[in-house]
């Protein structure tokens, strides 16, 4: 087994090779991306179906949460809201993050803050719809296929519009939507509810949670996505809601890997490309690369609570401080809040850090993160072991993953303290078997057959090709509710048992009566 | 789009290409094969993993059903029964199949053939365990893996034996069990069960048959595989089923493809591997290339029914050698019944074909089959509309999948006319419509990102690297029956409704009355 060293490069020069001989039957793309780290990965695609010759046209809103955008073709359409409502929006999660509230307040803020987002996502989409010359031109063009994240259903309305096929791309939707759409059945009993707190085995109360939650989550939903089930209705009809606009996705490019997610049922068209965020790209810039080499054995710690969420309340970074003061590792600390007073030597604050790349360093020890999925997985590719502080919406659920697997610890970033910052960091660092098993976790995530830009690159040109992959549609989507889980032929069924066990009765009773009463007559 | 045609060739090259890169961790690999034709798509995976470099053993009892085994390395292991008796089997059921019998009782037939069947593997399973020589030296070998089919049971009691990592080979198993025992959930509302003449579109009728077919397999199944229940439990356990025991496989490589079967929920450590048999091996022989070759631009027809069914009742032969009589193709057909008179030119009767090679002759119009899935896949592979003429087993439900897909037609060989078969021939050939449907297929079926010798290979090692999936395994296998859909968690919850219910109900009315005795106690 000595192979394993070499093996994931041997892999990709075969893989390259493989994707430089697959012939490129070039089409026309309509890009609509997701906002904030949900254009994080899927830019990674556009630029690579723009290097495979495709033409991509990224289409955003004059306003928005889109970094990055100058190395691609864009069609920029005027909205009627401004930056600074948008930003606003963000600002308010970030300050609601540090409020210690009770974790039910702080559930519900969260979602009503999606539910804020949404209202964006509809005004931006209605500006565009009714922008007639630049949907016109849209329709002319005659796009091949639609690449889009469905949380946003701009893409998925603009797809039925001009009748065009689609390849979403996701980590996940509110409610497990993804699964949901799809006609793939995710029973409670061993599919952790989102935001549940529980993992795939659970107890008997944790089941009766779980149940209790996937239930409020189908009636929820509805709650939840209201807003956009109103707009599809608007233009597409009274019977159609979000979920029926989005199921008629050809193929959903899930980042999803089962060395992160538990293993459940999956329909053939769900594509898993969990970690396509991993690919390496440029080597450190000069400094940084001086200060992660010159860390000495003990090596150095990447520490950032993601994009969103650059800056900490000064009394929490001061504690974050003192704990780097007193350890042997360097620190790269992605910080941009109030300037720090005695910074030690061992800590270099940056306002952006190159996460992968760091990582990616062989003196790498630890990762200090928020537990976003972009992070976990580049942990995960390099081997990494993490101290997980989740901040909100899914990320305490991947925190519960990642220590479930043993190859992370987690801290409330409300309750911290500088000992348990210690004992913490310092526990993941001395016990190796944190290390241990995430070499492994890594060992197995990096080998797959095809890498996770290859897949991606592969279904949406079958996509292209094929106009659609209709082949792995379920006959489920005609079915109602009730239909797909037997319940109208269950009832059927228990009425005629019931039915026939009557009649049944009935004629015994009747024959007793009758040869009562004759042997009554008789003896008469 | 005009890249199609040279799109499969480049790929191959590419995937050759990626095969070659990638780094063979040689292992020791124990081969259980199933039987019949069975063995027949396995043995091509056996053979490029001893290419590969892997130390195969094909581990089969002295009387079997298992051709080709001289190309590989073998242990053969004396058993009690004799070649005539398994012989004498096989006959039976051949001759039944041209019986025309009620289709319950036919089916009944069919079940008690493959229960008989199972004593034969149980009888040389337990010639194997019972042979302490050979199970010592077996244990010495210290495989890496065991590659077997589950239908036979003995390799995967082998693996417990021994603890060894599985890696399972099939098509499917009765009762829709690769799937239960995977714990994958498998809605009878669009997932039709095995022999249920239901498509993936039900209508209620239907779907009522399909639930209630359901609810039989489910119980069924215990009986029909009573006696592999029987031995599991007395090797390991009273609690022990065979079920239980197949769940443990590792990788379960199935020979599907969601251009054959209905789309439907899978599981992780499920690999679709369907045309696994396509790969085009010896170019003709020469008077068959010569034959085929100088057939006219109407070009020829390949009849057989299969490696079980060489030979037809004579009356039949003759009914299929007046129809090809009259029509312009010719027609290579295996047939090994009593010689037949007066056979006209264009008709070559041979014991044995290379069906796949025939079938990728470009003059190759149609194929008749009893639809087993080998040769349906190499029809699909190859683009060549299908008459087919199910026999027994689950080739009434191929030929459903095919004739809904307008890529073949059907006859009932029991009622099938001269007449009916001339124009059902007549019909494929001539009505373009099967030609371009099964190449739109074919394309579709082509189209995949690795081959599926390449996956099994892929996911064979993958086992054997890392000493199993375990991480694709679900949880759900820790549950019971009524615990994984979630009944007891139901139960409880109506018993705590109600219960809440009634109390309220009884606080209401003594309120009531409490208030009314006040009342009449006031007024009096």
């Amino acid at each position: 087994m000595n192979s394993r060293k070499w093996f994931p490069a041997l892999k990709l020069v075969a893989l390259l090779c493989c994707l430089s001989l697959q012939p490129v039957e070039t089409g026309k793309v309509l890009v609509v991306p997701g906002h904030g780290s949900h254009w994080r990965s899927m830019k990674l695609l556009v630029k690579e179906l723009t290097h495979r010759g495709h033409d991509m046209l990224v289409l955003v809103p004059g306003t928005n949460l889109i970094h990055d955008l100058e190395q691609f073709k864009t069609e920029i359409y005027p909205v009627e809201y401004t930056q600074g409502e948008v930003d606003g929006v963000v600002e308010e999660l970030i300050d609601r993050i540090f409020l210690e509230l009770p974790k039910f307040t702080s559930m519900l803020m969260t979602a009503q803050l999606f539910v804020n987002i949404t209202h964006y996502a509809i005004r931006g989409c209605e500006s565009l719809l009714n922008n007639q010359q630049l949907m016109s031109r849209l329709r002319e063009t005659s796009f091949d296929l639609i690449l889009t994240d469905p949380l946003d259903p701009c893409g998925s309305i603009l797809a039925r519009v001009f009748s065009i096929p689609t390849v979403y791309f996701l980590r996940g939707l509110p409610c497990l939507l993804e699964y949901s759409v799809n006609q793939c059945p995710s029973p409670p009993s061993f599919v952790p509810s989102l935001l549940s707190g529980n993992i795939d085995v659970m107890n008997f109360p944790e089941r009766v949670k779980n149940v209790l939650l996937s239930v409020v989550d189908h009636f929820g939903c509805r709650l939840f996505l209201g807003h956009y089930d109103e707009m599809v209705s608007r233009y597409f009809g009274e019977d159609m809601t979000y979920k029926d606009l989005i199921s008629h996705g050809d193929i959903w490019l899930l980042r999803n890997d089962f060395v992160f997610e538990w293993p459940r049922p999956v329909m053939p068209n769900m594509v898993f490309i969990g970690g396509i965020n991993c690919a390496k790209s440029a080597p450190l810039p000069p400094d940084l690369s001086e200060f992660v080499d010159g860390s000495s054995d003990d090596g150095f710690i990447v520490f950032t609570l993601g994009s969103m969420v650059p800056k900490l309340p000064v009394e929490k970074a001061q504690q974050f401080l003192d704990v780097f003061g007193q350890i042997p590792q360097r620190v790269v600390w992605r910080y941009t809040g109030v300037p720090l007073l005695n910074v030690p030597e061992n800590i270099k604050l940056m306002k952006w850090l190159p996460q992968n790349d760091l990582l990616a360093h062989s003196k790498a020890k630890l990762f200090i993160t928020h537990g976003g999925s972009h992070g976990i997985y580049e942990s995960i590719c390099n081997a990494v072991p993490m101290l997980i502080l989740p901040l909100f919406w899914d990320q305490e659920d991947n925190m519960l993953r990642m220590v479930t697997r043993g190859v992370a610890e987690t801290l409330n970033i409300h309750d911290v303290t500088t000992d348990k910052l210690l004992a913490a960091v310092n526990k993941i660092i001395r016990d190796k078997s944190y290390k241990e098993r995430i070499v492994e976790l890594s060992h197995i995530h990096l080998d797959r057959p095809l890498q996770p830009m290859e897949q991606a690159v592969f279904w949406t040109e079958f996509v292209i090709r094929h106009k659609g992959a209709a082949h792995l549609r379920v006959a489920a989507h005609q079915l109602t509710w009730v239909q797909y889980h037997s319940l109208d032929i269950i009832g059927c069924l228990i009425v005629a048992l019931m039915t026939a066990l009557w009649v049944t009765l009935k004629c015994c009773l009747f024959c007793v009566c009758y040869k009562r009463g004759r042997a009554k007559t008789k003896s008469e």
